[in-house]
């Protein structure tokens, strides 16, 4: 085991706690065995005891259990095959519908403008997902969060009959990791003063990213970063492609910015 | 200690792993205890571990040790006073800017929409938060989110010089939590089949709008969430306040939906 790239702490020295955010990876590869019921249990429990602004829970998780129904998330996800072989698919949505239909029970008339819906129910669901993921590590299971949902979010959203207000915010794949396959060291990370600032947001100098750009070496064989970043933030890249998807997702689920929230 | 609410799974057969997650409560009493130096290197180090989409590390942490700063922080939060009294305070954003910087230093041309950019943003803000969290909460440390940052994050991204496409999304106090005033019980949660939908979503009735008061019930001495919920969120309510700052906010750090991208 190498030691901890980012911290000036042995590795000896992080307590047992800490060791599953260091044997984090991203498992692409699973056995085709079930995940045990109470680890599932505990793992929904986890993702349900994360923090969550106001006690509001603006999330909601979709358990993807249907072979055909996950066959299809795989394939609108971009054709991604672990989504197919992992134990366990969940689309982690944010969700202030649910919170609208609490509001409206007791006579209320929601309020709430999408920006904030938007913000807090995407930070929701990641405190969530991540409790999730976490949990999932700390019995033994392998996991990988799945961004390509964006692909076709909007049409995800109807396959799952999400109301207005609902929207995908990513997958995740749970699973017993296949051993062949677990990639032997964590990703890289950039250098720790260029994510975090003190009292205020410093500027990068041209120093500054070629240091991020050697830290970041590592991520590929290649040791070329940019030839990564370059498929998904150019002007040409899979980001920009996604955006009018967004957009269409964000109208039909009702979160549009200035839209008069559905009644 | 009493059972897990919403688990089938005896509390003494969770794993000490996700002790962590059952022992989660807000802290807002702080001892003047600093953070120590290891242990800060150790919360910022699992921070970074964070799973990351297309590891873009599309977030940045900022870290408010000047006391008047400090101050100024918790009075544009709605004057919470954990803000001042805690050891550490992180402002915890989303972040496109520096993926600019680097894509731009590289000759290529930055393209990734605004849509994308702020789920995108918020879920890596989102995921590393909760690392740095749990990382604290593991070391034995208490911590407080703070969605009030909200209440005016136009004036905090101009007071921490964020650059374009850099917007705050919580903040997060971490210290030494004052045993006098730790709450005795985690705070409730809505049962699990009101956040866990298998397959699709599955509309609420009636009675499940009640079951999820009552499950809620616990979280006031009145027994009544809705008190809670409506001061957030009816027409008259905290979001809907927030929702023009929050328009401010997005137009000062260039993230509107259909804005041109900054150059």
């Amino acid at each position: 085991m190498t030691s901890v790239e980012t911290s000036n702490v042995p590795w000896e020295e992080i307590p047992a706690l800490l060791n599953v955010f260091w044997r984090h990876r991203t498992i692409r590869h699973f056995l085709p065995d079930p995940v045990r019921e109470e680890h599932l249990d505990m793992m929904l429990w986890a993702a349900q005891r994360a923090p969550t602004d106001a006690s509001a829970q603006m999330y909601t998780i979709i358990r993807i259990t249907n072979p055909d129904l996950r066959d299809r998330m795989a394939t609108l996800a971009g054709n991604q095959q672990h989504i197919r072989d992992c134990a366990e698919y969940f689309v982690i949505c944010l969700d202030v519908y649910r919170l609208r239909r609490l509001v409206e029970h007791r006579g209320g008339r929601f309020g709430m403008g999408n920006r904030l819906a938007l913000i807090f129910g995407t930070l929701d669901a990641g405190l969530a997902a991540e409790n999730l993921a976490l949990a999932a590590e700390a019995l033994g299971y392998g996991t990988c969060f799945i961004g390509g949902i964006q692909n076709a979010v909007d049409v995800i959203a109807r396959e799952l009959n999400l109301p207005p207000g609902v929207l995908p915010v990513c997958g995740l794949c749970v699973g017993v990791p296949d051993p062949e396959h677990i990639p032997p060291e964590p990703r890289p990370r950039l250098p720790r003063w260029a994510v975090v600032h003190e009292n205020g947001y410093r500027d990068y100098t041209h120093e500054d990213l070629e240091a991020c750009y050697e830290a970041m070496a590592p991520i590929s064989r290649s040791r070329d970063w940019y030839r990564m970043l370059s498929r998904y933030f150019t002007d040409t890249g899979i980001m920009v492609q996604r955006e009018p998807v967004m957009a269409r997702a964000w109208e039909q689920q009702q979160l549009s910015p200035d839209e008069r929230a559905a009644t």
